[in-house]
């Protein structure tokens, strides 16, 4: 019911992922109004969509913790209800992502171990490479070291489960890539990231960094990270609309460009649009979450979906279960001796043995966190 | 000395400056490398350009402030010291920014009130458009509210002097546009920032708002700037290797894109390239500066002294000598009454009326400042 264009665009979306892939789908929200849409489309598309009603919903601007609890009957709860009675597999939405995460934690919890769930948006990069994760790209405007250690781990797995990405290059997103840089909670984050074992984490990258083939997972707050991530849309539409502006002046140009349009548009829809990668996942979620940017068409909802089977079939949240499971053994002590410590972890990391000592009970705690 | 590419750069670009607009340069570093550079070019040349002999330099990758203190002799600060005794009118450089910045405080202080310079760098809109203020773009990683409020200050009166805009608006940079969103320190800068009289504050704008022709001068952390503007160019680069890569397999799009190519050129080179707007200012110092991207080639250099020269010849750095000293005046209380005051600040801004009270030092001693 949410989004920026209502039900209509999730129930089309829902009738191509089922043309498409046979993925049935339960689409909650008023029915009345679902049911209006659906009929447009025929009984051979609607085969394997149902409706299940939900008399309330929550807007946009809401706030999401007391929406949460005040609307029992939303359509975004009841998804997650359905998901917890094992009536569906997955929640996909294109509505208020903090009202996704505040259903999400409210009804299924989080996954062990995680203070707070984070946005998994994909980036494209060059032609031919696998786009990069991008977390936590909006969920959480305040975070501590250990959720940044935390967002790395779930992205590692993620990259590796539903990217197939065999070893993720792991990177926190700084001012520049020199030890230096970055503020008191990336430098902690940081030293954390470098003692934990079989993870490749590669340091710093940069801003120019995210959509070039030299990171993998990209890690950062998530009021950065909505903010590089719509920055970053808003770039590739300003360069079309140069391009668009300029043409118009030109002929010639008008016609190279009508010859280009095939190739233009493969690179624009399929290689840079958001919507071709459909839905973000919430990692760190109690059950299978996948949000919808909100300006969301049909196709990045169908595409939602998509991603969303992709993490049934290849049980990812199992995977990630064990990942975060692992975390007690996995991370060793972290150095508490600052400048020093520190440029010995960018420095040495490599050859650096583990060692004994503090598990996961305690980061998570925040007592490592020298903020 | 310093930047991704040495003096060759640095030189070429003062040459230029020299041929297109007739402006003089004093080039400071090492008076043995920078004369053979020099000496390349016709005598016609270099008729307008000094060398001045620094016998230290400041690497990259060198702690600022350190580096400052113990190198008397450093170009960076040798070229404030000029601009000091009178000599020059401004520094340009492409050289390590924190070194930069701690040179101009060193050597020239800041101007009144201001806690520490910001660096406002220039974000292409649209054609047809002037360019968007992002300040700061980099020079501080953690920044309060009251030092955001600083910065809107010298954005919108550098906006006005050196670009040219009337009333320009001011927003601070968001994960969303509504008051609900941001930070507490965000949150705490828009109370504040509203309440100034005569600065067109318009709210939050989002990430893929600073390219838009929504807003003039955008207002963030200089950890957040750094990354967004790096994000930025990242994205356009991307698109460009994007077509590249796709055209390579079709000879209808090479041949289009053949045609097209004067108009892209002038898209890429001539709006999108930031080298186009050569350098951005550190606004706050007490003499003027302007910094050019790391990675510049001697048109960014140049466009830098072009800069400078507007500087001089609009005289900015008294239009934000003023522009600041009314700050006192300008600024009414500060509500401290949390949601309350806030959203009454976002929905009658306009209405509401300035009331008495505290002033600019209160201001700057950081206690309206809610964190």
């Amino acid at each position: 019911m949410g989004g920026d264009h209502g039900p209509k665009v999730v129930v089309e979306g829902a009738v191509m992922a089922a043309r498409r892939d046979g993925i049935s789908s339960i689409i909650v929200g008023n029915l009345e109004e679902i049911e209006k849409l659906l009929n447009q489309y025929p009984e051979s598309d609607r085969s394997l969509i149902s409706v299940h009603h939900a008399s309330q919903f929550i807007q946009m601007d809401e706030s999401p913790g007391l929406a949460i609890r005040g609307k029992p009957d939303s359509s975004i709860r009841v998804a997650f209800e359905l998901v917890g009675a094992g009536k569906a597999s997955a929640v996909v939405s294109p509505g208020n992502t903090g009202a996704i995460m505040a259903a999400g934690v409210f009804v299924g919890g989080t996954l062990p171990g995680i203070a707070r769930p984070a946005i998994a948006s994909l980036i494209p990069k060059g032609v031919g490479a696998t786009p990069t994760v991008l977390l936590d790209s909006g969920a959480n405007t305040g975070c501590q070291a250990f959720q940044l250690v935390q967002f790395a781990l779930m992205g590692s797995q993620y990259a590796c489960s539903a990217l197939g990405i065999e070893r993720p290059r792991i990177a926190l997103l700084s001012n520049g890539t020199e030890a230096s840089k970055g503020n008191d909670i990336i430098r902690s984050a940081a030293m954390m990231l470098s003692e934990i074992e079989g993870l490749n984490f590669i340091g710093y990258v940069e801003g120019r960094d995210i959509a070039r083939d030299v990171v993998d997972v990209v890690v950062c707050d998530g009021f950065v990270g909505n903010i590089v991530l719509k920055a970053m849309e808003g770039s590739v539409g300003l360069v079309i609309d140069s391009i668009k502006a300029a043409m118009e002046h030109s002929l010639r140009a008008k016609f190279g460009l009508w010859l280009a349009k095939p190739v233009l548009r493969s690179v624009f829809k399929d290689k840079l649009d958001p919507s071709a990668y459909g839905g973000a996942p919430l990692l760190g979620l109690g059950h299978i979450a996948i949000k919808c940017h909100g300006s969301s068409k049909s196709r990045a909802v169908m595409n939602g979906i998509r991603v969303a089977r992709k993490f049934v079939d290849e049980d990812v949240m199992q995977q990630l279960h064990t990942a975060l499971g692992h975390l007690d053994s996995k991370m060793g002590t972290v150095d508490h001796d600052g400048g020093n410590g520190w440029s010995r972890v960018f420095e040495k990391r490599t050859t650096r043995g583990r060692k004994e000592g503090k598990g996961a009970d305690e980061i998570n705690g925040g007592k490592n966190d020298r903020r």
